[in-house]
Protein backbone atom coordinates (compact mmCIF):
# COMPACT_ATOMS: atom_id res chain seq x y z
CA UNK A 1 0.00 0.00 0.00
CA UNK A 2 1.36 3.40 -0.49
CA UNK A 3 0.16 6.70 1.41
CA UNK A 4 0.77 10.14 0.94
CA UNK A 5 0.37 13.09 3.29
CA UNK A 6 0.48 16.71 1.92
CA UNK A 7 0.22 18.91 5.09
CA UNK A 8 1.59 22.39 6.19
CA UNK A 9 3.24 20.05 9.21
CA UNK A 10 5.36 17.50 7.88
CA UNK A 11 6.90 17.15 11.71
CA UNK A 12 3.29 16.03 12.87
CA UNK A 13 3.41 12.95 10.79
CA UNK A 14 7.36 11.77 12.34
CA UNK A 15 4.62 8.94 13.83
CA UNK A 16 4.62 7.18 11.14
CA UNK A 17 8.05 6.21 11.46
CA UNK A 18 6.95 4.64 14.97
CA UNK A 19 5.70 1.05 15.99
CA UNK A 20 3.49 -0.80 14.05
CA UNK A 21 3.69 1.69 11.14
CA UNK A 22 6.98 2.54 11.07
CA UNK A 23 7.64 -1.68 11.36
CA UNK A 24 5.34 -2.17 8.30
CA UNK A 25 7.04 0.58 6.51
CA UNK A 26 10.51 -0.60 7.26
CA UNK A 27 9.36 -4.26 6.14
CA UNK A 28 8.14 -3.07 2.62
CA UNK A 29 4.73 -3.38 3.24
CA UNK A 30 3.50 0.42 3.12
CA UNK A 31 5.19 3.06 1.24
CA UNK A 32 4.88 6.82 2.68
CA UNK A 33 5.29 9.76 1.11
CA UNK A 34 5.10 13.02 3.27
CA UNK A 35 5.19 16.54 1.62
CA UNK A 36 4.67 19.81 2.77
CA UNK A 37 1.85 22.03 1.31
CA UNK A 38 3.93 24.98 1.25
CA UNK A 39 6.07 23.54 -1.08
CA UNK A 40 3.69 24.44 -3.97
CA UNK A 41 3.32 28.01 -3.03
CA UNK A 42 5.04 30.93 -4.93
CA UNK A 43 5.12 33.73 -2.60
CA UNK A 44 7.68 35.62 -0.46
CA UNK A 45 5.15 34.49 2.49
CA UNK A 46 4.35 30.70 1.43
CA UNK A 47 0.34 31.66 1.44
CA UNK A 48 -1.53 28.67 1.79
CA UNK A 49 -4.89 30.96 2.91
CA UNK A 50 -7.24 33.70 2.52
CA UNK A 51 -10.15 34.78 4.23
CA UNK A 52 -13.84 33.39 3.13
CA UNK A 53 -15.61 34.31 0.57
CA UNK A 54 -19.16 35.46 2.33
CA UNK A 55 -17.40 36.94 5.36
CA UNK A 56 -16.86 35.18 8.42
CA UNK A 57 -14.12 34.22 10.78
CA UNK A 58 -11.17 31.98 10.41
CA UNK A 59 -9.56 31.54 7.04
CA UNK A 60 -9.79 28.73 4.03
CA UNK A 61 -6.73 27.27 2.41
CA UNK A 62 -6.42 28.05 -1.38
CA UNK A 63 -7.05 26.27 -4.18
CA UNK A 64 -3.82 26.39 -6.21
CA UNK A 65 -1.53 24.87 -3.44
CA UNK A 66 -3.55 21.85 -3.34
CA UNK A 67 -4.18 21.40 -6.65
CA UNK A 68 -0.42 21.81 -7.38
CA UNK A 69 0.27 19.70 -4.92
CA UNK A 70 -2.23 16.69 -5.14
CA UNK A 71 -1.32 17.06 -9.53
CA UNK A 72 2.64 16.65 -8.78
CA UNK A 73 1.91 13.92 -5.77
CA UNK A 74 -0.32 11.77 -8.46
CA UNK A 75 1.91 12.01 -11.10
CA UNK A 76 4.73 10.67 -9.04
CA UNK A 77 2.93 8.06 -7.80
CA UNK A 78 1.40 6.75 -11.29
CA UNK A 79 4.53 7.05 -12.59
CA UNK A 80 6.18 5.09 -9.92
CA UNK A 81 3.47 2.24 -10.59
CA UNK A 82 1.11 3.13 -8.28
CA UNK A 83 -2.63 2.69 -9.20
CA UNK A 84 -6.46 3.66 -8.47
CA UNK A 85 -5.72 6.54 -6.07
CA UNK A 86 -8.43 7.33 -3.38
CA UNK A 87 -8.30 10.67 -1.56
CA UNK A 88 -8.73 11.02 2.34
CA UNK A 89 -9.73 13.74 3.62
CA UNK A 90 -10.42 14.39 7.91
CA UNK A 91 -12.74 17.01 8.17
CA UNK A 92 -15.99 16.97 11.55
CA UNK A 93 -18.11 17.32 8.59
CA UNK A 94 -17.31 13.99 7.13
CA UNK A 95 -18.63 11.08 7.98
CA UNK A 96 -17.52 8.92 10.50
CA UNK A 97 -14.52 7.01 10.08
CA UNK A 98 -15.78 3.63 11.56
CA UNK A 99 -13.75 -0.16 11.63
CA UNK A 100 -15.98 -1.03 8.91
CA UNK A 101 -14.06 1.74 6.72
CA UNK A 102 -11.07 1.18 7.63
CA UNK A 103 -11.50 -2.26 6.09
CA UNK A 104 -12.83 -0.95 3.21
CA UNK A 105 -9.66 1.65 3.15
CA UNK A 106 -7.15 -1.56 3.82
CA UNK A 107 -8.30 -3.35 0.58
CA UNK A 108 -7.50 0.18 -1.44
CA UNK A 109 -3.69 0.10 -3.18
CA UNK A 110 -3.36 4.07 -2.45
CA UNK A 111 -4.46 6.76 -0.15
CA UNK A 112 -3.93 10.42 -0.57
CA UNK A 113 -4.67 12.44 2.82
CA UNK A 114 -5.30 15.95 2.57
CA UNK A 115 -4.91 17.23 6.38
CA UNK A 116 -6.34 20.66 6.29
CA UNK A 117 -6.22 23.50 9.16
CA UNK A 118 -8.10 27.01 9.73
CA UNK A 119 -11.61 26.68 8.43
CA UNK A 120 -10.86 23.77 5.49
CA UNK A 121 -9.83 23.57 1.94
CA UNK A 122 -11.78 25.55 -0.73
CA UNK A 123 -14.68 22.81 -1.85
CA UNK A 124 -13.51 23.34 -5.59
CA UNK A 125 -10.19 21.19 -4.95
CA UNK A 126 -12.31 18.39 -3.91
CA UNK A 127 -15.32 18.83 -6.81
CA UNK A 128 -12.29 18.81 -9.28
CA UNK A 129 -10.43 15.37 -7.88
CA UNK A 130 -13.67 13.69 -7.45
CA UNK A 131 -14.27 13.46 -11.13
CA UNK A 132 -11.23 11.55 -11.34
CA UNK A 133 -11.18 9.24 -8.01
CA UNK A 134 -13.05 8.63 -5.14
CA UNK A 135 -12.75 11.03 -2.45
CA UNK A 136 -13.84 10.21 1.14
CA UNK A 137 -14.51 13.06 4.08
CA UNK A 138 -13.85 11.43 7.30
CA UNK A 139 -14.39 12.60 10.84
CA UNK A 140 -13.12 10.54 13.18
CA UNK A 141 -15.46 11.61 16.21
CA UNK A 142 -17.29 14.09 17.52
CA UNK A 143 -15.06 17.04 18.81
CA UNK A 144 -12.91 19.50 17.02
CA UNK A 145 -9.16 19.20 16.19
CA UNK A 146 -6.63 22.21 15.47
CA UNK A 147 -6.17 20.25 12.02
CA UNK A 148 -6.40 17.24 10.28
CA UNK A 149 -2.65 15.67 10.62
CA UNK A 150 -4.14 13.81 14.49
CA UNK A 151 -6.85 12.40 11.75
CA UNK A 152 -4.49 11.15 9.63
CA UNK A 153 -2.51 9.46 12.19
CA UNK A 154 -5.41 7.64 13.46
CA UNK A 155 -7.02 6.66 9.86
CA UNK A 156 -3.34 5.37 9.20
CA UNK A 157 -3.01 3.00 12.09
CA UNK A 158 -6.40 1.85 11.93
CA UNK A 159 -5.76 0.79 8.12
CA UNK A 160 -2.00 -0.67 8.64
CA UNK A 161 -2.94 -2.86 11.43
CA UNK A 162 -5.15 -4.93 9.02
CA UNK A 163 -2.98 -5.21 6.64
CA UNK A 164 -1.69 -8.91 5.62
CA UNK A 165 1.52 -9.93 7.91
CA UNK A 166 1.33 -6.37 10.01
CA UNK A 167 0.63 -7.34 13.61
CA UNK A 168 2.68 -9.74 15.37
CA UNK A 169 2.18 -12.33 17.92
CA UNK A 170 1.88 -10.12 20.98
CA UNK A 171 -1.35 -8.09 19.02
CA UNK A 172 -4.33 -9.45 17.88
CA UNK A 173 -7.66 -8.49 16.28
CA UNK A 174 -9.63 -11.92 16.50
CA UNK A 175 -11.38 -10.45 20.08
CA UNK A 176 -11.05 -6.65 18.94
CA UNK A 177 -13.47 -4.74 20.66
CA UNK A 178 -15.77 -3.54 17.01
CA UNK A 179 -14.65 -6.94 15.09
CA UNK A 180 -16.98 -9.28 13.77
CA UNK A 181 -17.50 -12.54 15.30
CA UNK A 182 -19.53 -13.23 18.67
CA UNK A 183 -18.08 -10.29 20.74
CA UNK A 184 -19.49 -7.92 17.89
CA UNK A 185 -20.96 -4.75 19.28
CA UNK A 186 -20.13 -5.42 22.52
CA UNK A 187 -17.00 -3.60 24.06
CA UNK A 188 -13.91 -6.21 25.79
CA UNK A 189 -14.14 -6.75 29.59
CA UNK A 190 -11.01 -5.91 31.71
CA UNK A 191 -8.03 -8.62 31.34
CA UNK A 192 -5.75 -9.40 34.26
CA UNK A 193 -2.49 -10.42 34.15
CA UNK A 194 0.48 -11.84 36.92
CA UNK A 195 1.20 -11.31 39.56
CA UNK A 196 -2.30 -12.47 41.42
CA UNK A 197 -2.35 -10.34 43.77
CA UNK A 198 -1.17 -6.74 43.79
CA UNK A 199 -1.86 -3.89 46.67
CA UNK A 200 -3.86 -5.93 48.35
CA UNK A 201 -5.85 -6.84 45.04
CA UNK A 202 -6.59 -10.25 43.61
CA UNK A 203 -7.60 -11.87 40.31
CA UNK A 204 -11.27 -12.71 39.61
CA UNK A 205 -11.17 -16.19 40.94
CA UNK A 206 -13.04 -17.76 38.07
CA UNK A 207 -9.58 -16.85 35.69
CA UNK A 208 -7.68 -19.46 37.88
CA UNK A 209 -10.32 -22.06 37.20
CA UNK A 210 -9.17 -23.37 34.22
CA UNK A 211 -12.94 -24.40 33.45
CA UNK A 212 -13.40 -22.61 29.81
CA UNK A 213 -17.16 -22.46 29.67
CA UNK A 214 -17.14 -20.28 32.99
CA UNK A 215 -14.36 -18.31 31.56
CA UNK A 216 -16.20 -17.37 28.36
CA UNK A 217 -19.41 -16.91 29.95
CA UNK A 218 -17.73 -14.19 32.67
CA UNK A 219 -15.73 -12.44 29.84
CA UNK A 220 -19.08 -12.30 27.85
CA UNK A 221 -20.96 -10.82 31.19
CA UNK A 222 -18.38 -8.73 31.52
CA UNK A 223 -18.63 -7.10 28.48
CA UNK A 224 -22.23 -6.64 28.57
CA UNK A 225 -22.17 -4.77 31.73
CA UNK A 226 -18.94 -2.34 30.06
CA UNK A 227 -21.30 -2.22 26.88
CA UNK A 228 -24.48 -0.99 28.80
CA UNK A 229 -22.69 1.22 30.74
CA UNK A 230 -20.56 3.00 28.10
CA UNK A 231 -22.29 2.34 25.00
CA UNK A 232 -26.07 1.66 25.96
CA UNK A 233 -26.54 3.01 22.01
CA UNK A 234 -23.99 -0.10 20.63
CA UNK A 235 -26.88 -2.59 23.17
CA UNK A 236 -29.68 -0.81 21.30
CA UNK A 237 -28.85 -1.34 17.97
CA UNK A 238 -27.94 -4.87 18.34
CA UNK A 239 -29.82 -7.66 16.81
CA UNK A 240 -31.39 -9.40 19.70
CA UNK A 241 -30.62 -12.60 18.25
CA UNK A 242 -27.12 -11.91 18.92
CA UNK A 243 -28.66 -12.42 23.18
CA UNK A 244 -28.71 -16.34 23.94
CA UNK A 245 -30.51 -17.02 27.36
CA UNK A 246 -27.62 -15.90 29.50
CA UNK A 247 -27.15 -12.70 28.15
CA UNK A 248 -30.58 -11.93 28.87
CA UNK A 249 -30.14 -12.81 32.76
CA UNK A 250 -27.41 -10.82 32.53
CA UNK A 251 -28.88 -7.95 30.82
CA UNK A 252 -31.88 -8.41 32.54
CA UNK A 253 -29.79 -7.69 36.14
CA UNK A 254 -28.19 -4.75 34.58
CA UNK A 255 -31.91 -3.22 34.05
CA UNK A 256 -32.00 -3.49 30.13
CA UNK A 257 -35.38 -5.82 28.70
CA UNK A 258 -36.71 -6.58 25.36
CA UNK A 259 -38.22 -4.37 23.46
CA UNK A 260 -42.03 -4.54 25.23
CA UNK A 261 -44.34 -4.02 21.59
CA UNK A 262 -44.07 -7.35 21.74
CA UNK A 263 -41.82 -8.39 18.70
CA UNK A 264 -39.52 -11.20 19.71
CA UNK A 265 -36.24 -9.88 18.22
CA UNK A 266 -37.19 -6.13 19.04
CA UNK A 267 -34.31 -4.18 20.46
CA UNK A 268 -33.77 -3.97 24.23
CA UNK A 269 -34.29 -1.01 25.86
CA UNK A 270 -33.38 0.39 29.20
CA UNK A 271 -36.05 0.05 32.32
CA UNK A 272 -36.74 3.40 34.13
CA UNK A 273 -35.82 4.67 36.61
CA UNK A 274 -33.24 6.96 34.19
CA UNK A 275 -34.89 5.97 31.03
CA UNK A 276 -33.95 8.75 28.57
CA UNK A 277 -36.54 7.21 25.64
CA UNK B 1 -2.95 23.28 32.61
CA UNK B 2 -0.66 19.90 33.37
CA UNK B 3 -0.22 17.04 31.21
CA UNK B 4 1.46 13.19 31.92
CA UNK B 5 1.72 10.85 29.30
CA UNK B 6 3.44 7.57 30.39
CA UNK B 7 4.56 4.70 26.89
CA UNK B 8 6.38 2.59 25.61
CA UNK B 9 6.31 4.72 22.39
CA UNK B 10 7.71 8.63 24.26
CA UNK B 11 8.59 9.28 20.00
CA UNK B 12 4.67 8.67 19.08
CA UNK B 13 4.41 11.89 21.42
CA UNK B 14 6.54 14.29 19.62
CA UNK B 15 3.83 16.02 17.71
CA UNK B 16 3.28 17.95 20.92
CA UNK B 17 5.80 20.24 20.42
CA UNK B 18 4.49 20.99 16.99
CA UNK B 19 1.68 23.40 15.77
CA UNK B 20 -1.01 24.64 18.28
CA UNK B 21 0.04 22.64 21.40
CA UNK B 22 3.83 23.16 20.99
CA UNK B 23 3.00 26.94 21.17
CA UNK B 24 0.59 26.67 23.94
CA UNK B 25 4.20 24.51 26.13
CA UNK B 26 6.21 27.62 24.69
CA UNK B 27 3.85 30.29 25.83
CA UNK B 28 3.72 28.75 29.28
CA UNK B 29 0.17 27.52 29.13
CA UNK B 30 0.64 23.85 29.02
CA UNK B 31 3.36 22.02 30.83
CA UNK B 32 4.11 18.60 29.07
CA UNK B 33 5.66 15.69 30.60
CA UNK B 34 6.38 12.49 28.50
CA UNK B 35 7.43 9.39 30.05
CA UNK B 36 8.77 6.10 29.50
CA UNK B 37 6.89 3.29 31.10
CA UNK B 38 10.03 1.10 30.77
CA UNK B 39 12.33 3.46 33.33
CA UNK B 40 10.03 1.14 35.46
CA UNK B 41 11.19 -2.08 34.85
CA UNK B 42 13.43 -3.93 36.43
CA UNK B 43 14.67 -6.96 34.56
CA UNK B 44 16.59 -7.11 32.18
CA UNK B 45 14.27 -7.78 29.03
CA UNK B 46 12.14 -4.40 30.62
CA UNK B 47 9.03 -6.59 30.31
CA UNK B 48 5.85 -4.61 30.21
CA UNK B 49 3.49 -7.45 29.81
CA UNK B 50 2.08 -11.13 30.29
CA UNK B 51 -0.05 -13.24 29.15
CA UNK B 52 -4.11 -12.90 30.55
CA UNK B 53 -5.55 -14.88 32.94
CA UNK B 54 -7.77 -17.16 31.62
CA UNK B 55 -5.85 -17.94 28.45
CA UNK B 56 -6.92 -15.94 25.20
CA UNK B 57 -4.68 -14.18 22.34
CA UNK B 58 -2.82 -11.22 23.06
CA UNK B 59 -0.42 -9.84 25.94
CA UNK B 60 -1.59 -7.75 28.83
CA UNK B 61 0.29 -4.70 30.21
CA UNK B 62 1.65 -5.70 33.65
CA UNK B 63 0.11 -4.37 37.02
CA UNK B 64 3.62 -3.36 38.91
CA UNK B 65 5.89 -0.65 35.77
CA UNK B 66 2.51 1.13 35.59
CA UNK B 67 1.91 1.75 39.64
CA UNK B 68 5.21 2.43 40.19
CA UNK B 69 4.95 4.98 36.94
CA UNK B 70 2.05 6.67 38.77
CA UNK B 71 3.68 6.49 41.89
CA UNK B 72 6.35 8.81 40.73
CA UNK B 73 4.51 10.81 38.42
CA UNK B 74 2.07 11.69 40.78
CA UNK B 75 4.74 12.39 43.49
CA UNK B 76 6.66 14.64 40.75
CA UNK B 77 3.58 16.37 39.84
CA UNK B 78 2.49 17.69 43.12
CA UNK B 79 5.87 18.46 44.58
CA UNK B 80 6.17 21.43 41.33
CA UNK B 81 2.61 22.33 42.89
CA UNK B 82 0.13 20.56 40.55
CA UNK B 83 -3.17 19.35 41.74
CA UNK B 84 -6.23 17.80 41.22
CA UNK B 85 -5.32 15.20 38.69
CA UNK B 86 -7.51 13.17 36.80
CA UNK B 87 -6.30 9.75 34.56
CA UNK B 88 -7.34 9.74 31.15
CA UNK B 89 -7.40 5.82 30.07
CA UNK B 90 -7.55 5.73 25.35
CA UNK B 91 -9.51 2.47 25.05
CA UNK B 92 -12.15 0.88 22.68
CA UNK B 93 -13.93 0.12 25.56
CA UNK B 94 -14.48 3.63 26.79
CA UNK B 95 -17.36 6.31 26.90
CA UNK B 96 -17.41 7.93 23.66
CA UNK B 97 -14.70 11.20 23.89
CA UNK B 98 -17.38 14.12 22.43
CA UNK B 99 -16.59 18.24 22.25
CA UNK B 100 -18.61 17.88 25.56
CA UNK B 101 -15.77 15.69 27.24
CA UNK B 102 -13.27 17.92 25.83
CA UNK B 103 -14.61 21.12 27.55
CA UNK B 104 -14.80 19.37 30.57
CA UNK B 105 -11.45 17.95 30.27
CA UNK B 106 -10.17 21.59 29.57
CA UNK B 107 -11.29 22.58 32.72
CA UNK B 108 -9.26 20.51 34.53
CA UNK B 109 -5.58 21.69 36.25
CA UNK B 110 -3.87 18.49 35.29
CA UNK B 111 -3.85 15.08 33.18
CA UNK B 112 -2.36 12.10 33.31
CA UNK B 113 -2.83 9.64 29.94
CA UNK B 114 -2.13 6.11 30.24
CA UNK B 115 -2.04 4.91 26.39
CA UNK B 116 -1.72 1.01 26.16
CA UNK B 117 -0.94 -1.22 23.94
CA UNK B 118 -1.50 -5.16 23.25
CA UNK B 119 -4.85 -5.74 24.85
CA UNK B 120 -4.88 -3.52 27.55
CA UNK B 121 -3.76 -2.54 31.19
CA UNK B 122 -4.69 -5.18 34.00
CA UNK B 123 -7.42 -3.72 35.49
CA UNK B 124 -6.61 -3.84 39.06
CA UNK B 125 -4.46 -0.60 37.84
CA UNK B 126 -7.23 1.87 37.26
CA UNK B 127 -8.89 -0.13 40.19
CA UNK B 128 -6.66 1.05 42.59
CA UNK B 129 -5.91 4.76 41.40
CA UNK B 130 -10.01 5.24 41.11
CA UNK B 131 -9.55 5.26 44.65
CA UNK B 132 -7.41 8.73 44.61
CA UNK B 133 -8.92 10.73 41.77
CA UNK B 134 -11.23 10.43 38.94
CA UNK B 135 -10.47 8.19 35.97
CA UNK B 136 -12.14 8.55 32.23
CA UNK B 137 -11.68 5.56 30.12
CA UNK B 138 -12.50 7.49 26.89
CA UNK B 139 -12.99 5.86 22.97
CA UNK B 140 -12.61 8.36 20.15
CA UNK B 141 -14.35 6.70 18.23
CA UNK B 142 -15.42 3.06 16.79
CA UNK B 143 -12.07 1.60 15.43
CA UNK B 144 -9.08 -0.23 16.71
CA UNK B 145 -5.68 1.42 16.72
CA UNK B 146 -2.41 -0.54 17.89
CA UNK B 147 -2.36 1.64 21.03
CA UNK B 148 -3.49 4.56 22.99
CA UNK B 149 -0.88 7.17 21.99
CA UNK B 150 -2.44 8.32 18.85
CA UNK B 151 -5.59 9.15 20.97
CA UNK B 152 -3.60 10.82 23.69
CA UNK B 153 -2.38 13.58 20.71
CA UNK B 154 -6.08 13.61 19.30
CA UNK B 155 -7.42 14.67 23.17
CA UNK B 156 -5.21 16.86 23.62
CA UNK B 157 -5.43 18.79 20.61
CA UNK B 158 -9.17 18.43 21.20
CA UNK B 159 -8.39 20.05 25.10
CA UNK B 160 -6.02 22.31 24.12
CA UNK B 161 -7.61 24.41 21.64
CA UNK B 162 -10.13 24.87 24.58
CA UNK B 163 -7.61 26.60 26.82
CA UNK B 164 -7.85 30.53 27.33
CA UNK B 165 -5.42 32.68 24.63
CA UNK B 166 -3.96 29.36 22.94
CA UNK B 167 -6.50 29.75 19.77
CA UNK B 168 -4.83 32.45 17.41
CA UNK B 169 -6.80 34.77 15.23
CA UNK B 170 -6.73 32.66 12.34
CA UNK B 171 -8.53 29.66 14.05
CA UNK B 172 -11.64 29.97 15.52
CA UNK B 173 -14.42 28.04 17.46
CA UNK B 174 -17.32 30.48 17.03
CA UNK B 175 -18.20 28.17 14.21
CA UNK B 176 -16.91 25.14 14.72
CA UNK B 177 -19.12 21.92 14.17
CA UNK B 178 -20.23 20.56 17.44
CA UNK B 179 -19.96 24.03 18.59
CA UNK B 180 -22.62 24.86 20.62
CA UNK B 181 -25.30 28.11 19.51
CA UNK B 182 -27.14 28.29 15.90
CA UNK B 183 -25.54 25.72 14.44
CA UNK B 184 -25.23 23.19 17.01
CA UNK B 185 -25.81 19.56 15.64
CA UNK B 186 -25.31 20.44 12.40
CA UNK B 187 -21.95 20.12 9.93
CA UNK B 188 -20.29 22.68 8.55
CA UNK B 189 -20.71 23.53 4.58
CA UNK B 190 -18.39 24.38 1.69
CA UNK B 191 -16.10 27.23 2.50
CA UNK B 192 -14.51 29.20 -0.52
CA UNK B 193 -11.49 31.64 -0.91
CA UNK B 194 -10.01 33.59 -3.60
CA UNK B 195 -9.70 33.48 -6.61
CA UNK B 196 -13.33 33.41 -7.62
CA UNK B 197 -12.80 31.21 -11.02
CA UNK B 198 -10.04 27.85 -10.61
CA UNK B 199 -9.65 25.68 -13.28
CA UNK B 200 -13.18 26.13 -14.96
CA UNK B 201 -14.61 26.04 -11.58
CA UNK B 202 -16.87 29.49 -9.76
CA UNK B 203 -17.93 30.22 -6.63
CA UNK B 204 -21.75 30.43 -5.67
CA UNK B 205 -22.91 33.67 -6.90
CA UNK B 206 -24.59 34.20 -3.73
CA UNK B 207 -21.38 35.09 -1.74
CA UNK B 208 -20.18 37.58 -4.30
CA UNK B 209 -23.94 39.00 -2.99
CA UNK B 210 -23.02 41.06 -0.06
CA UNK B 211 -26.71 40.30 0.93
CA UNK B 212 -25.44 38.79 4.86
CA UNK B 213 -29.05 37.45 5.39
CA UNK B 214 -29.20 35.41 1.90
CA UNK B 215 -25.28 34.32 2.67
CA UNK B 216 -26.35 33.16 6.22
CA UNK B 217 -29.14 31.46 4.52
CA UNK B 218 -27.39 29.79 2.01
CA UNK B 219 -25.12 28.27 4.76
CA UNK B 220 -27.58 26.91 7.07
CA UNK B 221 -29.12 25.15 3.86
CA UNK B 222 -25.58 23.32 2.92
CA UNK B 223 -24.92 22.58 6.57
CA UNK B 224 -28.56 20.55 6.43
CA UNK B 225 -27.59 19.39 2.81
CA UNK B 226 -24.38 18.26 3.95
CA UNK B 227 -25.68 16.91 7.75
CA UNK B 228 -28.65 14.79 6.24
CA UNK B 229 -26.32 13.63 4.45
CA UNK B 230 -23.41 12.43 6.15
CA UNK B 231 -24.62 12.59 9.88
CA UNK B 232 -28.38 11.48 9.75
CA UNK B 233 -28.12 10.61 13.38
CA UNK B 234 -27.40 14.33 14.22
CA UNK B 235 -31.17 15.17 12.74
CA UNK B 236 -32.35 12.52 14.19
CA UNK B 237 -31.32 13.88 17.26
CA UNK B 238 -32.13 17.52 16.75
CA UNK B 239 -34.75 19.24 19.03
CA UNK B 240 -37.18 20.23 16.49
CA UNK B 241 -37.45 23.66 18.06
CA UNK B 242 -34.18 23.97 16.46
CA UNK B 243 -35.53 24.25 13.01
CA UNK B 244 -37.10 27.71 11.62
CA UNK B 245 -39.61 27.31 8.64
CA UNK B 246 -36.54 27.97 5.81
CA UNK B 247 -35.01 24.85 7.40
CA UNK B 248 -38.37 22.56 7.57
CA UNK B 249 -38.65 23.54 3.33
CA UNK B 250 -34.85 22.11 3.05
CA UNK B 251 -35.22 19.21 4.87
CA UNK B 252 -38.54 18.18 2.77
CA UNK B 253 -36.60 18.80 -0.15
CA UNK B 254 -33.86 16.65 0.91
CA UNK B 255 -36.29 14.18 1.73
CA UNK B 256 -36.89 14.26 5.50
CA UNK B 257 -40.35 15.31 7.10
CA UNK B 258 -41.27 15.87 10.44
CA UNK B 259 -42.15 12.85 13.22
CA UNK B 260 -45.67 11.84 11.96
CA UNK B 261 -46.92 11.38 14.83
CA UNK B 262 -48.39 14.10 15.56
CA UNK B 263 -46.20 15.55 17.51
CA UNK B 264 -45.40 19.12 16.39
CA UNK B 265 -42.18 19.00 18.00
CA UNK B 266 -41.05 15.08 17.77
CA UNK B 267 -38.11 13.75 15.74
CA UNK B 268 -37.34 14.47 12.28
CA UNK B 269 -37.68 10.96 9.81
CA UNK B 270 -36.78 9.98 6.50
CA UNK B 271 -39.12 9.13 4.12
CA UNK B 272 -38.87 6.29 2.11
CA UNK B 273 -37.51 5.52 -0.32
CA UNK B 274 -34.16 3.97 1.24
CA UNK B 275 -35.06 4.12 4.47
CA UNK B 276 -33.28 2.46 6.79
CA UNK B 277 -35.19 2.57 10.05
Amino acid sequence: MRLDVVTIFPEYLDPLNVSLVGKARHRGQLAVHVHDLREWTYDRHNTVDDTPYGGGPGMVMKTEPWGDALDTVLADGYESGAHAPALIVPTPSGRPFTQELAVELSERPWLIFTPARYEGIDRRVFDEYATRMPVYEVSIGDYVLAGGEAAVLVVTEAVARLLPGVLGNAESHRDDSFAPGAMANLLEGPVYTKPPAWRGRDIPDVLLSGHHGRIARWRRDEALRRTTRNRPDLIEHCDPKAFDKKDREMLSILGWEPDPDGHSYGRFWRRAPGMEE
